[in-house]
């Protein structure tokens, strides 16, 4: 592709994009396309093809092929797990990263690109009004961009494993008297970054759970003296500000107490609803955050910055530095090794990385913060005026506390079993004709369908609408 | 930002890019800015702004501070760590994904992002000449797209220790027992994911190098011995084909009878130089992975794939998804768990996934590979032309093979002191007009010189250019 071929296919792109998003906010496109395994790679060609093709006939199977075969993230029906917002800024400053081409692994490896991601780092703290021992300005503390929370989950379990053990982790590697602490309502990616940290299921406790599915802060201090008198060393406890299933609150405020008296690493995982602090009102929602050795949340869920991009902050950025940082002699670089200078790399699982801040800075500065936090105060004021219809509808049961943008709702029957294949069986339905997606998930033993009130797109009209039909195809 | 401003500040944005690309391959920026930590952010306000800013301004400043603050990838002079090439159709293909803002975790979160993703592995599968086993086709192989080979690397480890331990990993969480074996010269990835993995510096073995900085097999075979007459388990072997610092190629043929033998994980890390191998000529470089039981390559680095894009391939993809597999119900999904469909978030550390398959699409399909081929066997014979020049001026000496883009030089000296403090001089005066950048490393105890070959925009002039320039600034 030439430069100018790129230039007039980079025109007709960004009109596409424009023409696309007008599509999926209008519910064009079914939620979720009607096909089984293997439809897409069946209409495509099994071999590269042996000379370029026109640019004409890419766009023609990214239409008919490709688009058609996706889940709609963008539908205003999209009540599924939970959003995945994009805005038009964002997309400019991906757009923009990767034009430029360049690697923000180090300092050095591209200066701006670093000190941008701190600057933005400390512009989301001031926005969410984060405590100041995170701010990259404070003695000890700090945050970068993440790919994921998961990744952010994981190097928060290895600066704690590190801080743990004194440092012996990195040369002895030997996890065996570590233990880690969480709900079993908490994110899988908990589950999956104590499995990769070495903890193992028999070192990762659940904490049991109150009837908001929160963790009980009384529960966590027995399992910690239990595994204190079994000699063992309580490492991390991870709690959630917003489970995945019904948006619970962990009581870090309580949970601080327990971990300050052990010296346990608390870490707080707020990936989809920590967003939710742009909003003064809304700031509960970091309640005990002062307290925390490190916080995780999300701008590519609620808040609009496209995926990929996590924000993870750590108040002691020596231990993160520590368990990550190796440094043969093509990465000994000086500014960072006198203190002067950040090295991304060491806060991060990859060494390669993005420019991310480009996305975030773009969007905060030509779009500002004041669209999100309108968008979260409907779509959670919708979230309890769809509660109250459901309350009056005597088929339906809410199932947990819903203080945010998400639902969760059953179908009552004789017995456990009738009511969740009933409410299964809802859910099947009220996804078939692709108007809207829902996703399922269990709660103490309940089938439970979630209603994510998330998408860019969604209006009140969508959620009345989306009511409608479940009622509809409840039956009894 | 309106739907109407995306597309006229967009339209711009292209332009922009392509404005910027040919002012960065025409070297008018310096290869790395003359700045000292702090000086960027020193121009940027502290605080976000109050109300959203002129998009003209964002465009001013990007323009004004940020650009000028990169080191500049993309730059015919640069010489430095590896290349990391764009390609027009890679950059749309970035857009188009941040455009439909889909989630690639699973199959049903978005099918044809999961069969597009199959397919170009199975493309760059074919195009590279991969063993058989690797196919997403073949009983029990197949390959993902991850984000780094760090985090490649880091997975491979995962499925070795997860196969290591007949999966007790999981529950016990215990890697006291297992070893995991790579040269010194491997970077510095290896030891990050082996420090993740619980492996530590205590079992982590650095086996032997020849003169050429490739791994003993001999002396591989010795320290399994030694670890197995300890009771010790040995876990993965690491082979480099294509170190960081010299570019030196593990005899990965001999080191699998090796593995074979003991029943080690034999990884092979063919990140920078792996994808040699669209070339046939250059197929020696992927010599022995027949027997490997994954590896990894990036389309990131030489193939111009934009930043990110690596490639990883299994030979036993039950071992990665057990490692790696965590199935709450709000991601357990019927397709996959009846084997019909991938669910890539089982292959990759972080659950959530970009559609990065989009990218690889559309430059194999617009550009091909023959361009990159063509690059490469130019970039190939210039590092040789280069050589013989080096070889032709008393002061110089090549410290390391140099098959392919690579070349490692240093200064004589009356002492191995005198050539390093020369040679690190050499290099703090090269890189001082900007005009090229190089870094250095560290073979056997000498400083060294890496240039490395690699970027689009490098033409054989620049490289004669940049000869001149070292024997100017070589003194002596």
């Amino acid at each position: 592709m030439t430069p100018d071929e790129f230039r007039r296919h980079g025109h007709d792109l960004i009109d596409w994009i424009a023409d696309q998003l007008a599509t999926s906010h209008a519910g064009e496109h079914r939620a979720r396309p009607d096909i089984a395994p293997g439809d897409i790679r069946a209409q495509l060609p099994e071999h590269p093809p042996a000379v370029p093709e026109p640019w004409a006939d890419v766009m023609r199977d990214l239409n008919e092929i490709i688009v058609p075969g996706l889940t709609q993230w963008q539908h205003p029906g999209f009540f599924a797990w939970f959003p995945s917002n994009i805005t038009y800024p964002s997309i400019l400053g991906e757009l923009a990263a990767a034009g430029l081409g360049v690697n923000a692994m180090a300092w050095t490896t591209s200066p701006a690109a670093t000190e941008l991601e701190t600057l933005m780092l400390d512009w989301m703290h001031e926005l969410l009004d984060l405590p100041a021992h995170f701010r990259s300005t404070s003695e000890r503390g700090g945050g970068s961009i993440q790919g994921t929370a998961s990744e952010a989950t994981l190097v928060a379990m290895l600066a704690a494993r590190w801080r743990s053990t004194g440092g012996a982790i990195n040369t002895d590697g030997d996890t065996t008297n570590l233990v880690g602490y969480s709900t079993a309502e908490a994110h899988s990616s908990i589950e999956k970054g104590f499995r990769i940290a070495g903890f193992g299921t028999h070192r990762m406790r659940h904490v049991p759970v109150d009837a908001n599915f929160a963790m009980r802060p009384d529960a966590l201090r027995e399992l910690v003296k239990a595994d204190l008198a079994a000699g063992l060393t309580p490492c991390i406890v991870v709690t959630a500000h917003g489970t995945t299933s019904s948006m619970a609150f962990d009581p870090t405020v309580e949970v601080a107490d327990v971990c300050a008296e052990h010296g346990i690493w608390l870490h707080v995982d707020g990936a989809m609803s920590g967003i939710a602090a742009l909003e003064p009102e809304l700031r509960w929602v970091n309640d005990g955050l002062d307290r925390a050795d490190s916080y995780t949340t999300n701008p590519h869920k609620w808040m609009g910055i496209n995926f990929d991009c996590n924000l993870f902050w750590v108040a002691d950025r020596e231990a993160l530095i520590n368990a990550l940082s190796v440094l043969p002699p093509y990465l000994a670089f000086e500014a960072a090794q006198a203190g002067a200078a950040i090295d991304y790399r060491d806060w991060t699982i990859p060494l390669g990385r993005r420019f991310r801040a480009l996305k975030l800075w773009f969007m905060l500065r030509a779009d500002g913060v004041e669209p999100t936090k309108a968008m979260m105060r409907e779509q959670i004021a919708w979230t309890q005026e769809l509660a109250s219809m459901v309350e009056a509808d005597d088929r339906f049961e809410i199932i947990a506390p819903h203080p945010l943008n998400l639902l969760c709702i059953a179908l009552r029957g004789d017995s456990i079993n009738d009511a969740n294949t009933a409410t299964a069986a809802m859910i099947d339905r009220a996804n078939a004709d692709g108007a809207a997606l829902y996703t399922r998930t269990v709660l103490d033993g309940r089938t439970v369908m979630r209603i994510s009130i998330g998408a860019t797109s969604t209006t009140r009209d969508h959620v009345v609408a989306a009511w409608r039909q479940l009622q509809s195809v409840a039956g009894g």
